[in-house]
């Protein structure tokens, strides 16, 4: 079927069904930030394979949203779809929800399948549509029956994580949960979150992209946990070790009729931002709902003693397979046809040799020259550049251990390069080990913190257009709630730093058509001295990977920042050289050496 | 009348009106920080003279609730009255609503002044009654008829803000705010906070303790202004010149009873934080409101190019008075008796000198040692003490010339003064520096930007309990919304930086017992350049008094900070020797002089 094919029988389904707009989103039940392939329902309808964007159909148009990243791509794969491309945040175009407003008649019906809508989203559609005096349908999916070899929901199997490594037993987070429960008052929890459900139930699986999460659902009420679940996932010996905590196991899909008999005196407590929309909707009017954010992603957030040390191991992993990953780069580049597919397979190899190796954290993002300026350039076979000196060469990439998973960013200088690249290079650096250094009192979050990292840059007028750093799950969401480093509040992940957690450290510089630099570490919140002022709180860095030298103007450093770069270099060389060849030794020796 | 004859007339009309619980807060009709002396009732019920304190009253108990800064003023001076004190955020201190929601009685009466209550306020205090089926008597003032003596209405008139002041004529201001109105489909704006009014209608007065405002009221429509206020105020003059400008002018609380005439066609735009309780109740239910911010609030924020060009003209006078205050202090300490009264007597004299000074912006804070580690010191009579040498003097005091309002704070070391307090001297200093040469994309707030200021004290594990800096008025209030700096996010003052703002850059240090430093500078908010990132933006410092050399220990400094201050007080010397006698002169060129 071509892209007009498929619309034309969307269109058919909408005229049977009396739906006059039809939303597609990008997303799953649950909505998470990848999705494995049955929910790639927007790509198959319209043919554009980006990670973000959402189409509306109506009998007369279809149109796709997507943001800057991805404007050339989908102008390319929409040519001749019939499909219209709507730049989002461009002067000029129109929002989803003013598209609807435009187009939706006056008592007409908006459809949208309400499992891969939030409870946010379709309260926003909901206003729209109240402006009309319209309805919504929410209960059908309209592409499922035209969308013939469709791949079925993953059946990938699922497993548990030892205690060795998840550190708490699922009853001791149970426990907790719970009593979070009683202090809002709920007597039942609906999560619907991947993440959440994962992380409580110390389980993990491999049905969406990226991340080894279970497609699944949790009911939690104070004296049971309903674990709704495609039991083909599960083996024996899982079923088992969920029954001996008494959870008791039920089909995937039935959670949307459970919900229908809870009661009256039925309390939920449920996260807006974690809700399909199905669900909430199909709550009972008489029941009681507290909207809060699920206690899990708070608890998940800071590591707890047993994570920590694992989360360590894993970054020395990735740390030994950077090193030589470097090496091999620095020795090999200009003698050998290397790539950035090739390169990023080159990093995959040496991580796996570590051992305990799961999978990718996300895409690699290999970039050279003028492509390290893309923010979230990817390489395709047909974008692949291969590696040449003279220039910057860009590794953002993430492993996926038993240990935990790593999010680490390195800009390695390929034979000479210029100075003013140089002087990019050793601007990031220094807005990298500015943020690496602070104290900060407890209370202080993102938006306090973002400005050490951002000043090197604003006082040369420069500035990145993105966050400074995220949060990281174990094993879970690479980017994880509810803390971050950006200057702009947002409520998600704007709280406070607390012990334990971990988060990202990745500032950079992005010359379009010339070249990028980012470099990231991963940084572990500690709690410092407490004194009549407060808790005092620092960071930990955990990443131990060498900063290029090639790429520093040490000129540009300050005494302080010197010093902090050569302790730094210190460890990394304490850490990772017994890991490594002789030459590679040599090579870190040289690499590590302090400098004045 | 003692405190508790005023406390059994007040219970005695309680009874009368069928009142459990009786509030009596620190306020005026207009939300105003300083309030004058009629609105002092909380002070002649209780006898407690502090700035901050409500008073709520049972047939049974009468509290007293206020915060630190006045629980040992408090303890003292409420001894023998029966008032108890509530030690507002102590461990286990109830609330004023928690006190009232366990006091009420189930179905009782909760009084209050509804025109010295809040919006805000009020809505909390609705929320309590609720509870206990209760309800609100707003009406009346049950102070007034008990209070013989009260001081009537202050009567002090009023003036014309000339356009050579002002920069900005009533009827462009007009056409400003009513622009506004339109923007969000308002027809009728009530102004309660007298700052509002007075800078719309080039208006001042002196009415409040400290800021030159008018009481008063106004109601803007899109055709007519209407000014509620004594008239008795004014001159023929001015009454001609608001006349002149289509201004109708009417009693002052005759607004209570013109408000209740708006029809079911009027929207009328109010700001929750700056409307008293009842005049919103006063509001007939059929209009509709719109509760947002004032739109002066940002305009007067913002200074324009006269306005601009006159606070130079305020700083630099008060940086001639404070470098002959600096001058008289460093030569006459320890050879006649100085005191913290007589300090404060001779600054205010030297700016007299100056020329058009109106009067100080706040009680000045003039403390000598030990006391200037506390906060918001203000020497009495009771607690003046004398300068003496080696220790250190803390000055924060402001003054109102009719070419603007400044606020300035200077640290002075008297003799020789041990190492301890010049390192918290000059961690100040590089707080004050690391402040002010800050560059920032537009959107950046004071929350963003705070970090800078205290990261100096937090790398020691020192801090600071107060904001770092406050929007200043132009002859209006000191304290100015919407755009302040500090770490924690409120809405009052965490709006972006917007070309033309004056904002205080005012770091410290406090320790209890010992001493204080604080050293502050106005800050102008400038445009620099704009380019693919945004339009960044830089302060650029207009107050200019030397900062004491003698506190300095230069090694403590980057070279970066050094510079610095070497170019600032340069500047200081270029701009302040002219007005100064020779002996002055060579002082401060010494003063000036550049350090390694």
């Amino acid at each position: 079927m071509t892209v007009p094919e498929r619309l034309k029988a969307l269109r058919q389904s909408m005229l049977e069904g009396g739906i006059d707009c039809y939303i597609v989103p990008t997303a799953d039940f649950h909505q998470s930030e990848y999705v494995g392939e049955h929910f790639k329902a927007r790509e198959w309808l319209t043919g554009f394979t980006g990670s973000a964007g959402t189409a509306v159909v109506t009998q007369d148009q279809a149109g796709l949203w997507t943001d800057g990243r991805y404007f050339l791509a989908a102008e390319n794969q929409l040519a001749d779809s019939t499909v219209e491309l709507f730049k989002m945040a461009e002067p000029g175009v129109p929002t989803i929800e003013q598209f609807i407003e435009s187009t939706l008649p006056q008592g007409g019906t908006l459809g949208f399948d309400g499992r891969s809508v939030s409870m946010g989203e379709g309260q926003l559609y909901e206003a729209v549509v109240r402006k009309k005096k319209g309805s919504i349908v929410y209960q059908h999916d309209l592409i499922d029956p035209i969308w013939h070899d469709r791949p079925t929901l993953s059946e990938e199997p699922a497993f548990m994580l030892d205690i060795k490594y998840a550190g708490e037993s699922i009853e001791s987070k149970l426990a907790r949960i719970r009593e979070k429960m009683a202090e809002v008052g709920a007597n039942t929890h609906l999560i619907t979150s991947l993440d959440d459900s994962c992380w409580l139930l110390n389980i993990r699986g491999n049905d969406i992209d990226f991340f080894p999460l279970v497609l699944c659902y949790s009911m939690v009420t104070m004296d049971r946990v309903e674990l709704f679940i495609n039991q083909d996932k599960l083996t024996e010996n899982v079923q088992n070790s969920l029954k001996a905590v008494g959870i008791v196991l039920r089909p995937y899909n039935e959670i949307y009729e459970v919900v229908k008999s809870l009661s009256e005196r039925d309390v939920v407590l449920v996260d807006p931002d974690r809700m399909n929309y199905r669900l909430l909707q199909s709550l009972p009017e008489s029941i009681s709902v507290v909207a809060k954010m699920n206690p899990s992603v708070l608890f998940k957030a800071m590591k707890n003693p047993i994570e920590i040390e694992n989360i360590k191991v894993a970054q020395l992993k990735d740390g030994i397979a950077h090193t030589k990953y470097m090496y091999w780069l620095k020795q090999r580049v200009g003698k050998e046809q290397i790539t950035e597919i090739s390169a990023a397979a080159k990093l995959e190899e040496l991580r796996v040799a570590q051992g305990d190796f799961i999978r990718q954290s996300f895409a690699p993002i290999t970039a050279f020259g003028e492509h390290g300026a893309i923010v979230h350039y990817s390489p395709t076979v047909d974008t692949n550049l291969e590696l040449t000196e003279g220039s910057l060469f860009l590794s953002d990439t993430g492993a996926g251990f038993l240990e935990g998973s790593t999010d680490i960013t390195r800009t390695i200088a390929l034979g000479d390069i210029p100075e003013y690249m140089k002087e990019h290079f050793t601007l990031t650096l220094k807005s990298n080990l500015q943020l690496s250094q602070a104290i900060f009192l407890y209370g202080t979050n993102g938006v306090n913190l973002d400005i050490l990292a951002r000043a090197p840059f604003w006082n040369h007028q420069l500035n990145y257009n993105h966050g400074t750093g995220h949060g990281v799950g174990y094993l879970l969401n690479i980017h994880e709630a509810p803390t971050g480093i950006r200057w702009q509040y947002r409520p998600s992940d704007s709280h406070p730093f607390e012990d334990g957690m971990v988060i990202t450290n990745e500032p950079g510089v992005y010359i379009e058509g010339s070249h990028g630099v980012r470099l990231e570490n991963e940084l572990l919140v500690r709690k410092g001295i407490e004194n009549d002022y407060g808790q005092f709180m620092y960071f930990e860095t955990i990443t131990f990977v060498p900063f290029d030298l090639d790429g520093i103007k040490p000129e540009m450093l300050t005494a302080e920042e010197k010093n902090w770069l050569n302790d730094y270099h210190q460890q990394v060389y304490t850490l990772i050289a017994p890991s490594l060849t002789v030459e590679e030794r040599d090579w870190l020796k040289e690499y590590t050496k302090g400098i004045l």
